[in-house]
C-alpha cells in the first residue's frame, strides 16, 4: 500500500514517512474498532471527557502559548475562533458525552429478507476505515471530530491548523488517555504533531491509507484538499442559497423567514444570499420585507424591477451577484415573474446547498421540491435549519453538497457504509 | 460549465466539442427525466421493448455488419459476446418490460420526522442527474444501461465497444423511437457514434455534464476508467475472491460450496479464486474436496502444507498466486491455523469482493460477518451468489468494491441520491 504514497522513482521525503507510518497505525487500529463494542466505544468518550475537564489547566496554558503566537497573524475574529476558555472546554467534554449518548451506528443489520434461491441477504452498517479531518483554526474540532470518528468505528488522523498546533496536542493527550483508559488502540485517533504544510499534501496522497478526507474551514482550504485528494472528499465549497417568495406565499411567514434566513447570522453556509420574489407579489411582501431587512442593516443588490419598486437605495445587481456568498449583510433580490423562472435561476446559480420556497400553495410547494436539485429543499421554513443538530442527526462531521455518499449535514452515517450479508445453509448456486 | 472541459489555452477538439454538445442536452433532459411520472418512464421502457421486437431485422443485420468487420480482431469468445440472435434480442426486450415492472426508486420521501422545533424533516430519493456508461463489446448493455438509467430517472451517456457500433446504433434508434413515444426527451438516452477513442477521454474530462461514471468490460479499461475519470467512479477491478472452511465446517456444505463457488463458471468475478481450510479439517474436507475439484479439471497451487498433504498434482503458490484472479480452471489453496489466520489472508489478499465462511459455529459466524471488510461476505453460501438479480435488486449496472455511495451490486438505488426536505408553516431559527 505505500505504493500510493510516492511515485516510484521519488525518494520518500522523512514528513511523507512519517505520514505513511502514521497511516499505517491508522489502518490497524480502524482494524480493531471496526469490530469494538458500543459500550467500550462509549466509555472511551466518557474518559476522554473527564481527561479534558481534569486537564482544563494545562490546555488553557497550551491556548495561551498559541493565543501569543497568533497574535500578529490573526484577526479578532480568528483569535476569537483561536481560544478557549474552561467553559469552551466543558462544552467540548459535553459533546462528547452528547456522542457517547447517541445510538450505535455500526453493525446494524438492515432488509435481511430471504430470496428464492433459499438464502438470505441483508445490509450491515460499517465503519468507513480511516477518517482524515483538516481543519483549521477551531481547536474543539479536534475533540468533536475525534468522538464522530470513534463513535462510528472508524480510526481519525487530525490535521488542525498550524495557529491551534499546542491546544490541538493538549487535546489530543487527552484522547489518547482516554482511549487507553478504555483499552482501546491509541492509534485510533492521531493528530499531526507537524506544522509543516507537506503533511496535508502527503495525507491527500495516501488513498491507501485513508478512506475519506473531511476539510473543515476556509474556501481556500476546501478548494486545495479537494483538487488534490485522490481518494473521496466529503465537503461543501459554497453556501449560495436561495428563498423564492411565491405568489401565493403568506406575507408574514415570507418577511419572518427571509429575515432570519438572511440575518439571524451572516456568517455561515445555509444563510440566504438571494431573495427570489414573485412579481405579483413584489409590491405586497418585498417592501415591507426590504424595509425590515435594510432596517437591520442589510444592504441589497436588486434587478432593474426591484430597483424600480424599491428606488435606488438598493445597489444594481450584476451576474457576479447572483453567484456571490456574502457571508455578510448584503443581499442579492429578484423579481421573477413565476416559480418556473424562479427554479431557473436556482438551477443556474444555486451551489445546491439549500433553497427554500415560501408557499401556501401545495401543487406549487410539491413540485419545487421535485425540481430543485439541493442538497436540502425546504418549504416555508428557513434556511438556517439545513444543520445537523436540526436535523436530527445528534452531531454534523459536516455538511456536503455532492450527490453521492453524503448529501446534506453529515453526521455518524456519513462516516460509515453498509456491505452485503449473506447467510445460507449450504447453498450453491 | 463547458470550462469543465478543456484547458483554457488549448482550443477544443471536434470530438470535445460533440462530446460537449451531448453532455449539455443530457444535462437538460436529466432534468425532465427527474420530475417525469413513473408511468411515462414505463410506457418509455415498453416502447423501446415493442421498438427493439419490431426491429429485429435491421439490429441483426447491423449486428452481422459488425461481425463480419470483427471477424479478425476478435477471438470467438469476442465473437460470441458480440453476436445478436432474436432470441437475445427478445431477452433484452423482456429485461426492458422487467425493469419496468420494479418499483420506483424516485420521488420517495422516508424518515419524515418532526423535530423539537416543529420542522419536519425527512430524505426524498432523487436521481443522480447524468450517468456515463462507458462498455466494451456485448451490444445488449446499450438496451440493459439505457433502462436502468431511464427508470432511475437519470439521462444517460453511453459509449460502447467500436466492435459494436453498428449493433449499437441500431439498438440506439429503438430507444429513441421508444422516448419519443412516451413524448420523453430523445436526448435522455444518448449513444455516442464516433469509434474514436478520444471521446472516452473526453466523456471522463467532462465532471459539470456528468454526475457519475460506470465502466463496464475488462480489468483495462475499468483501469483506464478509474485513473482517468475527473467524476466519481462506480466500478470494480478485481474479484479475488474466498471461501474459507472453518474447523466446525458441515463438510458436505463446504465440499457443495466450495465447488459451486469455484466451477459454476470460471470467468465470473464472483467465482472463488483462493480456498482456506482450518488445518484440523484439511484431513477430512480438503482432500475429498481437492479430489473432486481435480476430477472437474480444475488445477490447483498450494501453500507448504496444502501440497504435504494433496502431493505433488500440487503445483507451490506464490505471493503471486494470492493476488490472482484466475478466471480460469485454476484455484490457489492455503491451509491456515485457525479462523483469525484466515482473517488476516483474506484482509491482505482479498479484493473484498465478496468471501465467504463455512461453519457451524455461530460465534465464529458472528465474527467473520464483523471483521471481514467486503462487499459481499457470506455464511455458508456460495461466493457465486453475489449478485443483483440474485440479491432481488431487480436489474444490475455492475458490482462496486468501492466503500463510498454503491458497495456490492448496484441496482436501480445506485443510480439514487438523497436529498433532505423540510417542510414548515413559517419556522424561523
Amino acid at each position: 500500500m505505500s505504493a500510493n504514497l510516492r511515485e516510484p522513482d521519488r525518494p520518500e521525503s522523512r514528513i511523507q514517512r512519517q505520514m505513511r507510518s502514521m497511516g499505517e497505525r491508522a489502518r490497524r487500529a480502524a482494524r480493531v474498532m471496526a469490530s469494538v463494542e458500543p459500550g467500550e466505544k462509549n466509555a472511551a468518550l466518557f474518559a476522554i471527557a473527564e481527561a479534558l475537564v481534569g486537564d482544563s489547566k494545562q490546555i488553557l496554558a497550551a491556548n495561551a502559548r498559541d493565543l501569543r503566537d497568533a497574535r500578529d497573524k490573526l484577526d479578532d475574529a480568528g483569535l476569537e475562533r483561536l481560544e478557549l476558555t474552561p467553559a469552551r472546554i466543558e462544552r467540548m467534554a459535553e459533546g462528547l458525552r452528547q456522542v457517547a449518548a447517541l445510538a450505535d451506528p455500526i453493525g446494524g443489520i438492515t432488509d435481511l429478507n430471504y430470496r428464492p434461491s433459499g438464502i438470505q441477504v441483508g445490509r450491515m452498517r460499517v465503519p468507513l476505515g480511516v477518517v482524515g479531518i483538516i481543519f483549521e483554526s477551531r481547536p474543539n474540532v479536534t475533540a468533536d471530530a475525534a468522538a464522530l470518528c470513534l463513535k462510528s468505528g472508524n480510526a481519525a488522523l487530525l490535521r488542525g491548523g498550524s495557529e491551534s498546533m499546542h491546544s490541538n496536542q493538549a487535546i489530543a493527550a487527552c484522547i489518547a488517555r482516554g482511549l487507553r483508559a478504555a483499552s482501546l488502540p491509541s492509534d485510533a485517533v492521531q493528530v499531526v504533531e507537524t506544522t509543516d504544510r507537506e503533511a496535508v499534501a502527503a495525507m491527500l496522497d495516501m488513498p491507501g491509507h485513508i478512506d475519506v478526507i473531511v476539510p473543515r474551514g476556509g474556501k481556500g482550504l476546501i478548494e486545495f484538499v479537494s483538487n488534490h485528494a485522490r481518494m473521496p472528499v466529503i465537503k461543501h465549497l459554497d453556501g449560495v442559497c436561495h428563498v423564492y417568495i411565491d405568489d401565493d406565499a403568506d406575507a408574514d411567514k415570507a418577511i419572518a423567514i427571509a429575515v432570519n434566513a438572511k440575518t439571524q447570522r451572516y456568517g455561515t453556509c445555509n444563510t440566504m444570499e438571494t431573495l427570489l420574489v414573485a412579481e405579483s407579489v413584489a409590491e405586497s411582501i418585498l417592501v415591507p420585507l426590504a424595509r425590515d431587512l435594510m432596517q437591520t442593516g442589510v444592504s441589497l443588490r436588486g434587478c432593474v424591477a426591484t430597483r424600480r419598486l424599491l428606488g435606488t437605495d438598493v445597489e444594481p445587481a450584476s451576474d457576479a451577484d447572483w453567484a456571490e456568498e456574502y457571508l455578510a449583510p448584503v443581499l442579492a433580490v429578484k423579481i421573477v415573474a413565476d416559480m418556473d423562472e424562479a427554479i431557473e435561476h436556482i438551477e443556474r446559480w444555486s451551489s445546491r446547498h439549500t433553497d427554500a420556497i415560501v408557499t401556501e400553495n401545495l401543487t406549487r410547494a410539491r413540485a419545487f421540491l421535485r425540481a430543485v436539485d439541493s442538497a436540502s429543499v425546504m418549504v416555508n421554513a428557513s434556511t438556517r435549519f439545513a444543520d445537523g443538530f436540526e436535523y436530527g442527526l445528534g452531531a454534523e462531521i459536516g455538511i456536503s453538497t455532492d450527490k453521492l455518499h453524503a448529501r446534506g449535514p453529515v453526521g455518524l452515517e456519513g462516516l460509515t457504509s453498509q456491505k452485503y450479508v449473506v447467510f445460507g445453509d449450504g447453498h450453491v448456486r
